[in-house]
């Protein structure tokens, strides 16, 4: 038997209705703050990636799905949303839009080829906004607010946002010849990852989780000692308007970004809810200036972020947060013959192309099994059609909760069910 | 400068409210039908498709995106999704579920490797259902019916059902015999395709490009003098209840399906509005009793169609008809000097967590381009903030359609926008 492939998984029909939920709310937020949707393909050159998120990370080194196509470009399945976003902007000369800044977001399936572990799959959507093209505090506000606005909106209450800023180009070179300066002379006492960020990129030295209990880890530099002017009063300005709208947060100074291209303001959000599990981490987001240029784009800043809805439903899950299933159809129409079932799924399409839903029993059961049907598949009402029914045209409308029924003319139903 | 993959598009910012909207009309449908979505990943093992699509098709002999995984796998991006709701229908054991029959619907990405051409992308999505575990003529009708309604929900007319049956695996297998012996004595003035065709699956002749118009073709045998009475009567079945509820289609007779899965009723949409273009056939589908046991799965029927979402929005252009462009923001807050866009930045925060979409100018520009701004982003209402009105709390809310202001308190805005 052929069977998924390892590390996915399939959406079925009984939970499907959790993410159209959770999507359709998504899409709701995103435009009361006037985000726009952005599709980009699947895959992109691999390139893209190697470039636009780093030949350093882990994503790139150990977890794409990367083939050539058959005119042999190498294409890889996107393992994130920021790249390809970026890559249109430019390709489609986003800054001449007329409306600036362009605010856009995505919800699309990232792939990683991970360690099957749960809550983590090789396929997952990400939801995702970038707000490129505007350089000021009170943008990055919009999107963290944005951000902890969704997941208050689920429900959410053990939550808690980290910030800290990593500054500008200049800020970030002082704070790294420090960072080089203080682990140097012990780096052999580090992990041998470690002894290669010391001299690709420090700052990740700070986030290493198997050297995160090493003394000096601890008395490592803070960034924030390392800012420059402007770079602390954008932080400020930034955590003024997040305290001026109620939004809590706490400053993480080891909350770094690898890549040279992130600046200034860096966010993520942590669920502490008992069984939420060893992966903590719901979302992460930050400030990207550089990453434009890198790309051979134009001089314009971006910031967004990306969260995983598989990871939004576990912390659902842990909360014990239930997602409101949705209704069942208005009608089902039990029959008693041949002739009443064809009858029925006339009654049916007229009735549907109307914009009632409503079913019938393609099975041909007995009418007690309809019956337990009609409960499973949540109508709202019933009609028993038989012999009777179809020479007298009256029939007897039952709603199911109450148990209630009244007897109707079969041509009323349409509109009687429009009322309701 | 890194561009998008060959054949693939970006849904821009400007145009993703089509799809929204198309998809959001088609959820709907669905549920008035009674079909649930399901999802499955956007790869899947080859085998699948090489077992559930067919050896001797164009789609997995040249069109398939291939690839190996870190593990070794043979994986590739789906092209049909057919296959991949009937394994996970057989891996799940859906024959089991308790609401039966298993009516399930998705919408999803498919990837083609063709050559560029008009309507035709490397990526498209498909929106497609399956009603597996009921063999009946009446759900073939609904789901034939389902896929008219959608169609004329659009608005576009300029279409042509066409149907067909190709009979049980008895009925096929008589005619599959009368084919070959009616070309086989001139099969070598037929185009090399067809060559193969005749031992692996005779009946694609009659439909190849290359050959139409030989005369052969045109007094081949047909396949409904070879269907046996079963057949026969589930046909004119399909086609009486068509006619009951006033669904126009016009019988076929070389509409066919190549591999041996297929059975009875088969069917395609075609349009036939002027500038639609070369590429005519809107959507395809069937009944296909001999899957899920070609799969390992059990002894279960099934019937189902897959309409392109590109496709549909070409015939919405060929036909004229606009899809409704979304309403813009509800407010927009222009502002006057730094505190303003500050105050305003803490209010627009408010009303979206209240539910109404807002925006201020990020990128503070003077008053006439914040102006023309929010008429860009479709604004409703809009205020000016300067330091007046701060000092104040009085504002003039202005209606942007009609021009008429009246002053109101800042803290009244919530409440009165809710309202409008």
């Amino acid at each position: 038997m052929i069977q998924i492939p390892r590390g996915t998984q399939d959406i079925l029909p009984k939970d499907s209705y959790k993410w159209q939920f959770i999507e359709e709310r998504l899409n709701e937020i995103a435009k009361n703050y006037n985000y726009k949707e952005i599709r980009t393909p699947a895959f992109e050159s691999t390139e893209l990636f190697v470039r636009g998120v780093g030949g350093s990370t882990d994503i790139v080194n150990k977890e794409m799905y990367t083939f050539q196509d058959k005119g042999d470009r190498s294409l890889t399945l996107k393992p994130e949303g920021t790249a390809p976003v970026v890559r249109s902007y430019i390709e489609n000369k986003m800054q001449h839009d007329v409306v600036q800044p362009t605010k856009v977001y995505y919800m699309a399936p990232m792939f990683r080829y991970e360690r099957k572990q749960k809550g983590r799959y090789r396929q997952f959507v990400q939801f995702g906004i970038e707000a490129i093209g505007v350089e000021d505090p009170l943008i990055d506000v919009e999107v963290i607010s944005m951000l902890m606005h969704i997941y208050k909106s689920f429900g959410l209450k053990d939550l808690k946002l980290y910030i800290n800023s990593i500054g500008d180009q200049h800020s970030r070179a002082a704070y790294n010849e420090a960072l080089v300066n203080h682990f140097k002379p012990s780096i052999d006492e580090f992990c041998s990852d470690c002894q290669t960020r010391i001299d690709t990129n420090p700052m990740r030295i700070l986030d290493c989780k198997k050297d995160r209990d090493h003394e000096l880890i601890k008395t490592a530099p803070r960034m924030y000692d390392y800012l420059n002017e402007e770079s602390k009063q954008y932080f400020e300005e930034v955590k003024a308007n997040l305290d001026a709208i109620g939004i809590g947060y706490e400053v993480d100074y080891n909350l770094v970004r690898g890549l040279d291209y992130y600046t200034h303001t860096a966010f993520e959000v942590m669920s502490d809810a008992e069984g939420f599990g060893a992966i903590t981490t719901l979302c992460g987001g930050g400030r990207y200036n550089g990453l434009l240029e890198m790309l051979d784009g134009p001089h314009e800043t971006g910031i967004g972020f990306a969260l995983s809805i598989e990871r939004l439903l576990l912390a659902l899950e842990a909360e014990n947060i239930e997602i409101p299933e949705p209704e069942g159809i208005d009608l089902y129409i039990c029959t008693l013959d041949a002739q009443a079932t064809e009858k029925a799924s006339h009654l049916i399409h007229t009735l549907r192309t109307k914009g009632i839903s409503c079913d019938i029993d393609y099975k041909r059961r007995k009418l007690k099994a309809q019956m337990k049907d009609a409960d499973r598949k949540g109508a709202a009402y019933t009609i028993v059609l038989g012999e009777e029914e179809l020479s007298t045209g009256n029939v007897e409308l039952k709603h199911m909760e109450t148990g209630e029924s009244k007897t109707v003319q079969l041509d009323e139903l349409e509109t009687l069910l429009e009322e309701k």
